[in-house]
């Protein structure tokens, strides 16, 4: 175990990009998180299975985010954030997906650094991403 | 790191007041939770990032509690519980927010007390919430 | 604490048998786990409160597994997966629930052993679920 960080995350930041400038500033290569919070608007993802890209789906208005769940670890030799979310409106309805962009309202990120595990991600051919590497 | 807790939630508490307990009981001040069970019935809210204000959603049927994500910190020297849920219906809708009151049918949560850290709540302007204080 | 895992699930393995295998090969009797990724199909259920029984959800083409949390402890003397998934379709549309099943296109686990705790599991009148064991 490496250490426990918990975030305040900076409003109007996008989050994605906030938690890979933490993720540098502090040297961290493989951790574990989740979050809660708002954001102001988002652009989430589906991967299309068969035809191996990513779907977008613009979220334009503010929505809770009910749930984060994601991950740090290292592609290309820095820190690469994989993270997944359920977002609610204003009648408790939700979309979610893969987070490739969330402007944040106000999150609280709970990160647990993993220490002593190598990480590293590479191109898997039959899925078409890029996964840990089984070494 | 501090403690580890695996609760079994008692079947018809109120999960938040029941949480605000068990924080109270071990003298917990920081702490991290994700639950996973069902819920009863429940109150959930969308936070109206214009007005600053929270609009209720009520859950009159019985739901699965599929996502539980929240933490425990400190307003105004008391524990307080911030948690966000994701619950499910018979056809595997959805329904999610910031979670006001849940009765609970069964609940399993696992917690992660956060030693070393100081965190106190305090109003912050920009968008009307109690935020962890930034020093 | 006990050992932490971060685990590559195998492409097409089902993914509740594929955790309990993991349980069994390091004889992990405790643990908690997140994980995202995605299902090419999933069985997923609603618990009835009042009838005592599941009620179950096909889900049949492939889906964002945007939220997994669950746990290990052990029933009837084996390693028994507690899960429950958020799964999100190309739209960004949800269906969520108890997991029986999900056939995994890839998926990231984080998986944390609680050690010195026992756990097992036992019916419960009351809801007509294995609970934990009170004592």
């Amino acid at each position: 175990m490496g250490r426990t960080l918990i975030i305040n995350v900076e409003h109007n930041s996008e989050l994605i990009q906030f938690l890979a400038k933490i993720a540098e500033e502090n040297k961290i290569v493989i951790a574990t998180f989740t979050a809660i919070g708002a954001l102001k608007s988002a652009k989430i993802a589906f991967y299309n299975q068969e035809k191996h890209d990513y779907h977008s789906i613009p979220i334009e208005t503010p929505h809770e985010m009910v749930s984060c769940i994601g991950n740090i670890s290292i592609k290309d030799g820095k820190p690469f954030i994989h993270a997944h979310v359920v977002l609610a409106n204003e009648a408790g309805n939700v979309k979610a997906g893969h987070l490739l962009e969330g402007i944040v309202f106000a999150s609280e990120v709970y990160l647990t650094e993993l220490k002593g595990l190598k990480l590293d991600r590479k191109h898997d051919e039959i899925t078409g991403l890029s996964l840990w590497n089984r070494e």
